[in-house]
């Protein structure tokens, strides 16, 4: 067993963004069950106890890429208007959805094999969620909509049919698709949807 | 190699039966590594080689096990409004994706490993959006939504939901789910989100 020798933190970041890009491109190109310890070492040149020691396995290979992408400054775009903002953050979903190589479809794939990467998903997407939030926000406080409008659920609106058409039902990719979900939401959303304890009327 | 007897109909039927029984048990508790013919085949008492002949591989299987659901006569509740009719199927998708034995997301997750049951899956819910049309065909006659209202569109606005935080984002069961989903479309739907060919007030 090697005793390896404590590195300084560009190397450790280094080393990092080594092995996670090659436990991407693994996982796009061979699937959950081409990823292990051995396979990421050996395509990364990384030596495997220092992989095993960082990660200890598959399942924190994966959580470790997901918090990482998590770790970004990523915030919604601000058009001006509750339509735009959904729209825009629409096509970021779609084009993630359709991207090549697939690998928001991959690790989405991946969560149903493994419990710490269905976990670290489901952590990275409340993160994205709560940074959308500001898009309701403003929204109501220019009126467009009703205040009491809950954040999670209009977005979960807006973005569900995407993830439904495209990862579940896996219908072909449709140009339109993220536009009209977020058209629909928008109206929805102005007619009173989504508004907290509010039953609609019938 | 056995050369087996050609069976009269209500014999075949019982032998699929039997297997398509063992194939969502062997799935649900072992999952979709625990499948295969051999497994199958020794759990229900049929020869491996009859399974074999008949449904090929775990493919086979899984598509016939969806063929099978799909051939039932299910239709939606007629509850006289739009958003009596989505919340009552909202409830039997949430059912469906909460039940117990977790039937539907272990279909679901077999989906991301096997290509025919994928197609099946996808399949046997283009059928399900299908025969709900009437809902919104219904809802349309009775003036509640605009005509021209897309069936498919709304119907997986309604879904959606469900299906996202049930499966994906796997947020615990929260019993006003459905009924939010539902009540939150119908007010879209009024509103003249849906409408084909329009472009949503912005």
């Amino acid at each position: 067993m090697n005793r390896p020798i404590r590195r300084p933190g560009g190397r450790s970041a280094d080393v990092r963004r080594r092995v996670l890009d090659a436990v991407v491109t693994q996982l796009v190109d061979h699937g959950y069950d081409g990823l292990s310890i051995d396979t990421v070492a050996a395509s990364c040149g990384v030596h495997r106890t220092t992989v095993y020691r960082r990660w200890r396995d598959v399942g924190g290979l994966l959580a470790d890429v997901l918090a990482e992408a998590a770790g970004d400054d990523w915030r919604p775009a601000d058009t001006g208007t509750l339509d735009g903002d959904l729209a825009a953050l629409n096509r970021e979903v779609f084009a993630a959805l359709t991207g090549d190589p697939p690998i928001t479809t991959a690790l989405i794939a991946a969560s149903f094999r493994s419990a710490r990467a269905a976990e670290a998903l489901r952590a990275f997407w409340a993160d994205r969620y709560d940074r959308c939030a500001v898009i309701v926000a403003r929204a109501a406080g220019r009126s467009e909509i009703p205040a009491g409008t809950d954040a999670r659920r209009l977005l979960v609106a807006a973005t569900a049919p995407l993830y439904h058409e495209l990862v579940l039902l896996r219908t072909g990719p449709d140009e339109g698709l993220a536009d009209r979900a977020a058209a629909d939401t928008a109206v929805a959303a102005r007619a009173g949807a989504f508004v907290t304890g509010v039953v609609s009327p019938g």
